[in-house]
């Protein structure tokens, strides 16, 4: 049986996996993120072996971004334009690729997620349109569409909507460098830390930070629902692991649909609606699983599959 | 060669056509919406010439809703909860096939809108995701990506969305029955007509009203483009059809992204990523006969199509 090369590429940590799904994990490691040549070198490294011994069918990147996911273009499989030192233009795709001399599958940390949800959890399988967003470091959205990722001029930001921003209630002005008050602006972590002087992670549960956080999301969450319809929403990352905190956006995303007529099957299935990752913290990186089996096995059939709950991988 | 039925259901107006496309318009009809008995009967009328001769091959409706579309579920192809007097529980899409004998294809009126600006539209056929937003009695959304209307809990609801309102700037408090100041509380026609004492159509070209109005429409914009990073945006209805909104628009949506890295498309090429309906008023209703062609030719088959641009129908 082949097997498949995983790539959870980080801003802070990268995580790389061999395996053919999560009934098949043969050989896992995590590293942290450091210079592009040392860190590429280290995933190199690690798949070598495999790669050799032709173990391997093909490798998928989950990348943070922005990623040009364009295949028409001679950027196609860079990371972009991040501010993240030293790893702007890196053809993080090519590179790893012609090192380790396997197709590569290339998309978003959290485009792969939302697969990664969708293709391994089979009660998920049948649930189209799929969403994921994570809540850390940046905010981020994933989004399954048919079966597919969504791609388009770039890939979903939703991370950067626009949202109501009570400025009696919440005088903080927000920390996106390019919106001030966008929702990556008033609910990352970082921006969690900077409005409380300390880091979210140790706020206590009766601290106002968690009420406030919890609209923030249900904000973004009732806009992608509008926008997407979705049939199930991941809600990941590390924000959301504070106890209470998924209950408390449940409730909100509630109080702000207001009985709205299109949504009688929310208000009564909350808790099977917005959900933690089934897959825990590998979403990304079997999401790239995923992505590797596509690319070797062709994205459309695969897609139908998965779309349609067929037949497992 | 065989035809199609074509039916868009408005609020306010019904349009009947039969056709092949927007070089093959053979008959057309439109029509006051009344109750549904007197106006199923005038659709039901208009076309029977067509079906007992055996010219129609299938219909396809473009409805307002909220409608049911899963196809599994006993009320698919109802009108279900709409505030419309009468218009209420209304099997739609029953009614008519089985008083014409005719397979029925069913959508939301700006779903069929946003296919049918994709699907006839050359230059548009390979730009996907595609979105069109109306703007006028109310605000609606519709998506295509990969080449297929997106459906999941309900369908698109986007003119729901929260945006930020500065009560300062606007301390209108909105008109939407659920959500008071939502993107279609603060910006439909009847909210510019409750706000300003006058009907929109009514209000000079140096009113205020219109910057707001352009704000509003971009923060949308904005918030869509997030969510699906559309290659082209359809922006129809009565309300942006006032001389100079679309350019506000466009100007606002850029200052909004505000130079954001991943849009760098969108900055340099704002006039070709928003634009008025290719189809004019048309859309729907010619969206709705592109639903009638799949549905007797196979939906996948004609979606793949459409969605590679590979040939036209």
């Amino acid at each position: 049986m082949k097997l498949f090369g995983g790539i959870e590429a980080g801003g802070t940590k990268f995580v790389c996996l061999v395996g053919a799904g999560p009934e098949k994990l043969v050989d896992e490691k995590r590293f942290p993120t450091t210079s592009p040549e040392e860190t590429i070198a280290q995933v190199v490294e690690f798949f070598a072996p495999y790669a050799r011994r032709g173990d391997l069918a093909a490798l998928g990147i989950a990348s943070f971004g922005p990623l040009d996911l364009n295949r028409a273009s001679p950027t196609y499989g860079f990371i972009t334009t991040t501010p993240k030192p030293g790893w702007g233009q890196v053809d993080l795709c090519g590179e790893i690729g012609r090192r380790l001399g396997l197709p590569v599958a290339f998309d978003t940390d959290v485009n792969a997620a939302a697969l990664g949800e969708q293709v391994w959890t089979p009660e998920n399988r049948a649930l189209d349109p799929l969403l994921y967003m994570t809540i850390g470091t940046g905010i981020g959205v994933g989004a399954i569409v048919h079966g597919r990722p969504v791609h388009g001029l770039m890939h979903t930001e939703a991370g950067h909507f626009a949202i109501p921003h009570n400025r009696q209630k919440d005088p903080f002005p927000g920390v996106c460098p390019y919106h001030q008050d966008c929702l990556e602006g008033l609910a990352s972590g970082p921006s969690m830390h900077k409005r409380w002087g300390q880091k979210a992670e140790t706020l206590p549960a009766a601290h106002p930070a968690w009420d406030l956080e919890a609209e923030y999301i249900a904000l973004a969450l009732v806009n992608l629902i509008y926008a997407y319809s979705p049939l199930r929403i991941v809600l990941g990352g590390g924000v959301p692991e504070h106890a209470g905190l998924h209950q408390a956006v449940r409730r909100k995303v509630q109080e702000l649909l207001n009985g709205y007529i299109h949504s009688a099957w929310v208000q009564a299935n909350i808790d099977e609606y917005i959900l933690p990752p089934t897959l825990g913290s590998r979403s990304g990186v079997l999401g790239a699983i995923a992505l590797a089996i596509r690319e070797q096995a062709g994205y459309d059939s695969l897609a139908d599959a998965f779309a349609h709950g067929a037949r497992s991988i």
